[in-house]
């Protein structure tokens, strides 16, 4: 597609995008798969270090981890804390926390690496499911066209090496497929076979996505059959409960 | 492309595979993404519970994994131990264990669900990445064409529901791309992005394959960039030390 101008806090995001597709506008039965970064930009969701104080907890954090990784600047952990229910391991010089929304990732979500002085931070939108709805009826009302929308985040993984992209917010996407007791071309049962769609999904853009130009939005067909026109029930759907969690 | 027939020890995976293909020949510069059932079944990579005498950690497990899931057959409990060079938990009915390869998955990848009595299990070819480098040397013979191989497996993730797809085995597909320390489109150093190339390619390949056919192979296009002529460092290079690992 075409390439974003920058996004700023107020810009609508719906509108930059369909003008960078133009002609190639998204159809219903589409995916549009955003990096979260836009719609975390195009909602203020950035933080100016400027204006955070950290705590005492985030100054000892920061000083732990220096050893061990990078130097960190307390008020970028800050804003990590702010962002974190819950903080699983601070250690090696990566903080793993469990965000507001639910999602457990490096520096909750934070894109704190190598923020320099007087820079800011991005954050993860409030509600990337509902920023996800949102983006998806002001298409429709702009294009007359709602493609389903899929805003995803690069996360790593426990156990390998290497980050991929996962979806944070979606409207109008399956996040699951559940063939879990239906049967194979023998007539077997199927062993577990759920199906993270919307996290494929995101993994698939990403590949499709150029790391190092301004192309934030990925057009993906071929999805239809995962495609609703009801918003459906979001990534949200996609969180394990840490109750119900091993690795919590 | 078209649908294989059901796979048995000693068949010649790669014939079967062209066949399949025919007209649609993979070329140098595919990716051949393959579910890895067939080809543990080709390898003979397959255990007759009948042959298994359970130990009595195995009878333990499943006796406590039982007042937690679904009923465990002993003897499949003692296979995934036998695959395991660690268990990393065994609680809620789920057996997770690090397999002697180094994958960390649920039931060190036997799948063993529901296996009714005098059934067999399947389990995770000896060395995958020595399988891809065979299959790939071997298509090259039949057909003078060797695209990259791609072997993998549906791993469940913690923290979030339903299964995505992973590279277990590759020959001439870069398993990541490291943008660390490389600059944005404005000039900005990029922050942690390593990503997972193969795990997002077996995940995309997940999502084109229909999970209730024959069609374990899927031929993916437009990741010439990521293809390589040399068989490379397969997917043992995805893996994460242990002594690396905050969730160990």
């Amino acid at each position: 597609m075409g390439v974003l101008p920058e996004v700023a806090a107020g810009d609508d995001l719906a509108l930059l995008i369909s003008a960078a597709l133009g002609e190639e506008a998204a159809r219903d039965d589409h995916v549009l798969a955003i990096a979260h970064k836009v719609v975390s930009k195009a909602e203020g969701a950035v933080v100016s270090l400027a204006d955070v104080v950290p705590s005492a907890r985030a100054r000892e954090l920061a000083a732990a981890l220096e050893h061990e990784g990078p130097t960190k600047d307390p008020r970028a952990i800050q804003v990590v804390l702010d962002e974190s229910a819950h903080v699983l391991r601070a250690e090696r010089g990566v903080l793993i926390g469990r965000t507001r929304h639910g999602f457990v990732c490096a520096n909750a979500g934070v894109d704190a690496s190598n923020a320099p002085v007087g820079e800011t931070v991005v954050v993860l939108p409030r509600d990337p499911d509902a920023s996800a709805r949102r983006i998806r009826a002001r298409l429709r009302e702009l294009t007359g066209r709602a493609p389903a929308v899929l805003i995803s985040d690069s996360f790593g993984r426990p156990w390998r090496h290497g980050q991929v992209d996962v979806a944070i917010g979606l409207a109008g996407l399956q996040p699951l497929d559940d063939w879990r007791g239906r049967r194979d071309a023998r007539g077997l049962e199927l062993s577990a076979t759920w199906l993270a769609v919307s996290d494929a999904a995101a993994a698939a853009a990403e590949l499709a996505r150029a790391k190092d130009s301004r192309e934030p939005v990925v057009v993906l067909e071929g999805l239809e059959r995962y495609v609703t026109s009801a918003d459906g029930p979001g990534a949200a759907a996609l969180l394990r409960p840490s109750a119900e969690d091993l690795f919590a």
